[in-house]
């Protein structure tokens, strides 16, 4: 149908290039955009054009930034002998929202995944060691994702920072807070029990 | 967090203004738009301003194109002599997959709804009896949405074209086909038992 507007369907498959976007819902966003007035759509192609162009990596720790630094690395509050590592960029703000660490982060841009054809040269590792080695860094929390990639990520990473003798540590696993033990699966819940503390 | 990358929260917000598109989606599209390398994000933002710039409404009917009339008013095959007056062109897409409907469309943009304001002055309804009352329409179908805005806006074009002289029919109320009795609401139940038909 909508094949007989062809920019109508370019547009649509724009956004289902968006991950996590359907067919359907891109084609729902395409109807809704042509519904902007002249000046709103000139705005949203702006500001993709505009975040492209401005947007890039920290040199430091690689999160994004449109400044020469990122607002962590370049806050000098921040206690630098802590660095905290994580898949992305999205894991690093899940930290910062809960506003009680004070390190700094290192972005890896991915996790080992061999089944993936990702080899840790693919991922920002070589950076974390030099990192590691060339400052005055304590600790190195290792805050990869709880699947199997990021389990094997974080094993990686401590064979090689252990021997700069540096402490690598790992989040606790466990049930989450609120939660219901009946609905906890079994490896979290043997996990939990693995981690358990004195009260 | 994002707050500190002012680009990237603009882009944000951007994808947020698109219907059904809440805060998180929005954040998670324009991420996804970052990692796009500079070509792509340029080919996204010129689909945009392509669209906008092409896509308008025929003229006749009201349905999206970028010709000078849409395609199924400019196909001589369909037949002119029954309209399908829908509410927007999602409904007529819908329409048009089944393959079955060979009439022309009256696309209104809207339905007459007194709570937001939208009174029949607003949407293509004046076109739809000029439509009617200048040419040989034998049969319009008033195809709105089985809602309480989408009734009053049937009831109302009923009114008008009747005096015409032209038949106005309404699609037909029941259980969806495939679904099962025991999860069919009241009142659709209720216009189903109504509408019940001989075998």
């Amino acid at each position: 149908m909508t094949d007989y507007i062809e920019s109508l369907q370019r547009l649509s498959e724009q956004f289902s290039k968006l991950q996590g976007v359907g067919r359907k819902s891109a084609m729902r966003m395409a109807f809704s955009l042509i519904e902007f007035d002249d000046e709103s759509a000139q705005e949203f192609a702006q500001a993709i054009i505009d975040a492209k162009r401005m947007i890039h990596r920290c040199p430091l720790c690689g999160n994004l930034t449109d400044k020469d630094e990122c607002y962590v690395c370049s806050d000098l509050s921040r206690d630098t002998s802590i660095i905290c590592v994580v898949e992305d960029v999205k894991a690093l703000m899940s930290i910062e929202k809960v506003r009680e660490y004070k390190g700094v982060y290192h972005v890896l841009h991915g996790a080992i995944s061999p089944v993936n054809g990702i080899t840790p040269d693919k991922i920002r590792i070589k950076e974390l060691i030099e990192r590691v080695g060339s400052g005055d860094v304590n600790e190195v929390i290792v805050a990869t994702n709880p699947t199997q990639d990021g389990e094997v990520t974080a094993m990686y990473i401590s064979k090689y920072l252990k021997p700069l003798g540096v402490k690598v540590t790992r989040l606790a696993y466990g049930i989450p807070v609120g939660s219901d033990l009946e609905y906890a699966d079994e490896i979290t819940l043997g996990r939990a029990i693995e981690g358990r503390r004195d009260v």
